[in-house]
């Protein structure tokens, strides 16, 4: 099912199911994201906040809660929670990025200025954390306040680590962890922990977060040199360019001779690039099955993901959130 | 005795009465600015957090549980999370004010990068927010979650004000709270939540901390007009060269005539500075009194931080905060 592309998305399955609530998070987050002083904030937020994103990280706040039988009103907050935590990120990944483009629009940092983005992205950071005192449950608290550090800690290694031909596959991962999975598996995770669900629930629930986050991020990585930037919105060869050391080239990397490593020198550590290396790198890929090799990653771990799902209860919400995690590795499969 | 310079300084006197919390604290600091993957976190941290500033900020949170007789640990952790916010917000401030120096020394966003000190600089947000979950006391997350989100919004709201001759007094007190004193205020009442001191003498430390910071930004901002920059490491003018509507030309445009408000729109409003501007800004403060009533003003807050003072329990550490209100505006005196 989640591989017929024909039939509802499964997120859009999700949207419908949990329909109510998500019109309560956007609610709450159109209420928290105002500001009695400075009319900026609303400004700059609204443009990223509602600039049609899939809303996939609150839905999963949402839909893991549900299916563990969670009767109150707080999942809300941590869906907005979660979502204002992205948002954040967001507005400070584009000015780190230098980014100009976002979902097709001109980024805020374009739009206003560097200074705008900082200050707006620190203060949806502390409209997150008031955000998720409220519902008053200590757990919560840490797993989203862990959350957060892995990020920054996350966006900080990437610093380094992107261009550098000494990372490897375990500094990628790390790295993966920290700009994707770590908001992804903290969504899953609070949703089961706010519902009182049994440990082996919640354990499951992060996991499978963590597992999809990371199938998302690889597969998105792998779309930036095999994908069709009609479907993706993104030019092939971004991170080439950007010199973004991503798991198909470090996989190209730890099969190269001397040349060809001499060439991944040149072009992403030293980021002297010509007329022409894009497409010899795209040549080293296939060479050295960098690219299938990438593809398997996905999938594994969207299998990963799945088999997770296991161990939750016979819900509705499981069979949605198991498409969910083929919908995610289904673009290059 | 706050005003006799000869004698130790008040928050000498609390460094020294605090001494073996202040070195958990210091302890904490360095433990918590670790990072297991990205070792550009300490790096640019330590280079921040070791740069010899006064924590004064974690000093109060001390200083203030020690007042109300707490004999727990949390002190310590409460107090290095106010100076993780502390020093997060100082690496966020250079960035959007392009500084060079701080504290006499280049800054991290010239030394390493932007990128670094937004990234590090979320970090430490997320480090603080952890530290402050430890101790499981739910009404200090909200006030220092709130005065995370009140220092964010002054940030922003300044960024339209500071060159806008429309901004008065109000507005102006509205962004000192934020950039300055809601962090006192926030350090000095989770000292009294921690220890449980009854609801009078919590208010009246907030109170406390709220005059403190509003005295000490004011002090800051009049320096910049009649300082020796020998003593403030400040030169003369720099606001007004960068177009910062502080309060002394903020009183100053509130009493102009029509030649003088041209001048305060070119030089401030439209940037456009000649020769001879900041002496001609300064002759402007003079003749509208515009120094002397701003300094009236860092006196009259620093009373009222005196006075709040007075609801406390007798105590050694009383002594010293109310030595360092005066001693916050003896530099103007």
């Amino acid at each position: 099912m989640g591989l017929d592309h024909a039939a509802t998305k499964p997120h859009e399955q999700l949207a419908r199911h949990l329909d109510s609530k998500m019109a309560a998070v956007n609610t709450l987050i159109r209420e928290r994201m105002a500001s009695r002083h400075a009319p900026r904030i609303p400004e700059v937020t609204a443009h990223l906040v509602e600039a049609g994103g899939k809303r996939l990280r609150p839905m999963l706040t949402l839909a893991t809660a549900d299916m563990c039988g969670y009767g109150g009103a707080f999942d809300v907050h941590l869906a907005a929670t979660v979502e204002f935590i992205h948002t954040a990120t967001l507005l400070h990944d584009d000015v780190v990025d230098e980014s100009q483009q976002r979902r097709g629009r001109p980024t805020a940092n374009l739009l206003w200025d560097n200074k705008s983005s900082v200050l707006v992205g620190d203060y949806l950071f502390a409209r997150a954390f008031q955000l998720m005192v409220e519902p008053g449950n200590l757990r919560v608290l840490d797993i989203l306040s862990n959350a957060a550090a892995v990020i920054a800690e996350g966006e900080v290694l990437q610093l380094s680590a992107a261009r550098d031909l000494k990372t490897d596959e375990s500094i990628y991962l790390q790295v993966v962890r920290g700009k994707t999975a770590a908001l992804f598996s903290a969504a899953t995770e609070v949703g089961g922990v706010i519902a009182d669900a049994p440990e082996a629930q919640i354990k499951a629930l992060f996991d499978y977060g963590d597992a999809l986050g990371i199938a998302f991020q690889i597969v998105d990585d792998l779309l930036d040199y095999q994908g069709d930037s009609n479907a993706t919105g993104k030019n092939v060869g971004d991170d080439f360019r950007e010199r973004k050391l991503t798991l198909p080239v470090i996989k190209a990397v730890a099969a190269s001779d001397e040349t060809e490593r001499a060439f991944w020198t040149r072009t992403i550590e030293k980021g002297r690039q010509e007329d022409g290396d894009l497409e010899h790198a795209l040549d080293l890929l296939t060479k050295h099955g960098a690219l299938e090799a990438t593809r398997q990653d996905a999938l594994s771990w969207a299998a990963k993901a799945k088999s997770a799902m296991e161990a939750l209860p016979d819900h509705a919400v499981r069979g949605m959130l198991t498409d969910l995690a083929d919908y995610v590795v289904a673009r290059v499969n």
